[in-house]
């Protein structure tokens, strides 16, 4: 049991506040001798860095990882790597006026009702900005997927802003526009569209979609340490996401047997599906085909726009949020989910490997 | 890390097959002194068992549970509590004829694609039948429940089956139909559509949803042991679950952060909320609203209509799978669903005793 | 956390009590393909069996293993095997007199002070009846081993009973004498001054010493999951041991740097060491030396001699403690340590297979 | 499973190397609201400190903690703490030649067999600076013991050096002399001693005395989760420890069960012990008499006698561990031994709030 971390043998603790001198991960149970310095982790930071567009929080921050244990002339060493972030531009007087007021949709209320403790200063612990941590831990699980399943990819793209959603997958698409969506046109509408909202002081939700390529088959178990119980519990775990869902999804339910049946067919390098409604895990276990998820992110708590609530005396009152915040949380959200998808398949690899040594029943 | 097992400090492992001589779980870390006999747990074996009524499998099984250790006198004793429930009607030779081709939609391929063996007797450890040593567990859990949360109630309810969609939430009617039901015109027009169904050798989809009301806030964390994280991972651990979502769930997309927000107001006996988008978790903690999630199931991939697939040697077959299989499998998720959440909050009731103590930031 | 499991990988949780019904382990984690039938198994419960010779306890039990899952036409699935012993002779009228006062040197109390349950029939949880669940447990802890590591042996022994001490170490005679003393000459004269012991309704404590040839290098790791942390807390979690030692143990604080240090030559496999001190296991990884260590059992605390003691009531009284007791507990341990020490191996031969994939430093 | 983690709820994650930048100490589940901040840690680091004496290695560190996470306002959160040390005077030039050759008796050969890692700067991870994180988390654990059970006390003492035992128990006398030696007489011996033995190059093994008292009755478990199974494993954790005992610890096993039985008598809070062989543990649960355990160092590793050895090409040579080095690790051994001590007792005293809520059989 353990609070801040996940996963079973490739096990993340995150640790650190938004407002506090720095935040991090110990990332334990990585294979030793595998390359690895700083410079393979900023580059998934930088996708997740604040202030890179006028869509995303103004807050400043340059997300420097600096390794502090784990890793001796440039290879990990199989014991755990400490990943260090500094806080650097928290500004915690945005907060003095929202000190005593709870923020209507925000965790501020439930960590006072909880522990007793009111960290005003930006959300503590259960502000996203502990997502920066998860980024790192994802850049390390990145280094052991490509030594463990070199032919491994792991792409995310936001899929849907509030009522509008994208048509296309242009994967190419998704590195050129400030949203990650992969349809341009529906880029240019999602812009225009989060101008008018951030102007109302309002903001909006967003939905996520991960899609694995070249998973092996075989990982994952049938019952609570499903593949799909997992990445459903990672998703679950960042903040502001309402909804996970594997293949077909929540609309798995409007299906029937005959329509969901991912027919099965003889292929060169083993079965070859005719569809997949499965996401490519069946009964818990990944089946080889690609490994599709979406979750939805709410919006954001933090709005400008007067809202009525209750300060820690009981007495209603209103409350407007300045601070800095992101008007879409889910923009963002993309390569945190990216990260939480590799850091649960480095771990079902390896839990894999300690179960079965990647024993597998042949296919003819 | 364990397969097989979930829970923090409430720890719940199951063990057994669909067909092997029986199947039951272990509950480790139930608080002593609480009244418990076979009795108690019963009535909700009896809620998910077989046979009930046309729409479910005609497999017969009593489900009757053993206890075999943890309570004395009629009281647990603080050790394992072990709930033991024999197989009685396990016609394997129903399965002889699919024993050396994979089932579309089902585990049976990736089951053997991990561990090379082939539990072709009804999805060994994959089966639907596991979840009765949930069943069990979550009755235990609900002496927990009992005892530490008096006013605590959980209910679910079958709220969509394939197209067709409960518009009622009449609580009262749920126990009236065969499906679980909230809406008694709906479950009239789903008995026809699932007849329909069946004789056309086919399945359907269900969305089933759980409400607990009365739970104390201050449960859960603000990271990786979110009461809304542990909960998903336990939804999607029940087969054939596909999607998960809390309060407005996949749907928090689609609104803004005005109309998101659940303002706060003062009531009588602390905050009240003008609404419950957040479905009564925030930050990962409960907010002592209603707790509201609902879960999709696919279809029964077991159907009597043929459909394409290859056998264990990798050439193209058409596989029928006889067998006695639910035609909505969804029908029976509704009390595995109930108990699993029941675990969830049983766990999290001891594990945040664990850390506060019930300490409490009070308002006003 | 779980508070009757233990392992890491390959997972046992025990349950049942002394004189309920039965009682049994779940052990998870297992590798799938490998030969189990309950024929694997019954030789090792028959060693530790009860009533094998006037020097251990007359309860009756065959301890017949029950499979009840987890294996499929002869061979592990990967999926928990739970192992089913029915208790048989549990005579708890023998316990009626004692039913209201503590025994000294016994759990009862500390049960009492913990649960506030009384399981006056026979020490419930904490009766070393658990022990044949290990046993049941490290019979599969073998077959692992089998296959993973095929040379590793795991022998245990006797080798102090009271004042008297074992000076030969042969392994054929422990198979030999109803002590499992690996000393002719000592076994006879521990048989009489047990049949000494025993008139005088008096018990007696022991050393056992348990050696694993054939042990790969690189198990364990070097913090908290060090290989010797993991073997102390099996030796020490097993009912009436007080001490844990590996290698030269307790005595290592009476050495020198320069006689405590195992030189090492050049070998043909790899490294020779002059000696071996450090039991196997140097920073928490194993050498591929042997595996030394050894724990102490104290004296049964159920005695015939009469002790002073307090009543639940808290009035002073005297004991006597009737049922039926091992003079010497110590003996029976022995086929209890093994097991243990087997899960421990095969535990960690899975988690370095899950880290390191068995990777190894070449030396030369 | 997590390897470089211990504890079931109050849980300490470690990381960090002897000569990268810095170490520290991840503690989760600490309760929210106590008071906490570097000056009540402070005092704990600085009797672990290096440098303090002659009889300790000379390198200088400050070893000062900074809190980086999990306080606000002087006050826990609840959230994990980053308790981080920054190495200042790593001399890796010292290990230049040896960086070839495997030092008898030290982790670095096993290092290399697992991880086909050398690092040769001092041990790496499995280098005693790591309990300088320990003693960190240690000074935390006891905030907690002073919060939930506020008469604990916990203290140690090096009760043996080599061949010579400390005879007296004085507790005063522990702070006045360099050895932690509760025996003034001894404690001039020692120093003696330990002198002559620096001189030839040599260095000793020790044993460490840890005494518990204030300790509630009713912590552990009776089986995997035993306070004595639990001690073993963090005592047998700490470099260079051989060997565990509780209470009468290897010489129970000379008792016979008269000698052991501690008869109970009636006293004026609860059940008095007429003896304290248990060592305050009964079946896994604390009796509430003082916890007593001892624990055995071996020398030092790391000597200036030349020793035979082999070189990573596997050719024979001989070593000289230049280097600065603890002639006697036991010394420093003593306040880790104490904060692991508070670590555990810590960590049960939140599990069996979690179970039973302190829940307690009353006796009279």
């Amino acid at each position: 049991m353990s609070l801040n971390s996940f996963g079973h043998v490739f096990r993340v603790t995150t640790w650190g506040e938004s407002h506090g001198p720095a935040l991090g991960a110990v990332v334990d149970g990585c294979p030793p001798g595998l390359p690895l310095s700083e410079a393979d982790i900023q580059p998934w930071m930088d996708r997740r860095r604040p202030g890179q567009s006028r869509h995303t929080t103004q807050r400043r921050e340059s997300d420097r990882v600096e390794i502090l244990s784990g890793v001796f002339e440039g290879r990990t060493t199989g014991t755990p790597i400490q990943l260090l972030i500094r806080n650097e531009d928290q500004r915690s007087k945005d907060y003095a006026e929202i000190a005593r007021s709870f923020r209507p949709g925000h965790a501020d209320i439930t960590y006072w009702l909880k522990y007793g403790i009111r960290d005003y200063r930006g959300g503590g612990r259960s502000s996203a900005r502990e997502t920066a941590a998860r980024v790192a831990a994802g850049a390390v699980a990145r280094v052991v997927l490509a030594h463990l399943a070199p032919g491994l990819t792991i792409r995310g793209a936001m899929v849907r802003m509030g009522r509008l959603e994208a048509a296309a997958r242009d994967w190419a698409e998704v590195e050129r526009n400030p949203f990650f969506c992969p349809d341009a046109e529906a880029a240019a509408r999602w812009a225009a569209e989060l101008d008018r909202l951030r102007k109302q002081g309002n903001s909006v939700g967003a939905v996520i979609e991960l899609v694995a390529e070249g998973v092996p088959p075989g990982l994952g178990a049938p019952v609570y340490a499903k593949l799909d119980a997992d990445l459903a519990a990672a998703m679950m775990s960042i903040n502001a996401v309402k909804g996970v869902e594997i293949g077909a999804g929540m609309a798995a339910a409007a299906l029937t047997g005959v329509e969901n049946a991912d027919e099965i067919l003889p292929g060169p390098d083993g079965p070859r599906f005719a569809a997949n409604h499965a996401g490519g895990i069946l009964g818990g276990i990944s089946t080889g085909q690609d490994i599709v998820l979406r979750f939805a992110v709410k919006p954001t708590s933090s709005i400008l726009t007067p809202r009525r609530t209750i300060d820690v005396e009981g007495r209603p009152t209103e409350i407007v949020t300045r601070g800095r915040h992101d008007p879409c949380v889910g923009i963002r959200a993309v390569p945190v989910g990216e990260a939480m998808m590799a850091c649960v398949l480095a771990d079902h690899l390896l839990l894999d490997r300690a179960q079965t040594g990647g024993r597998r029943g042949r296919i003819g």
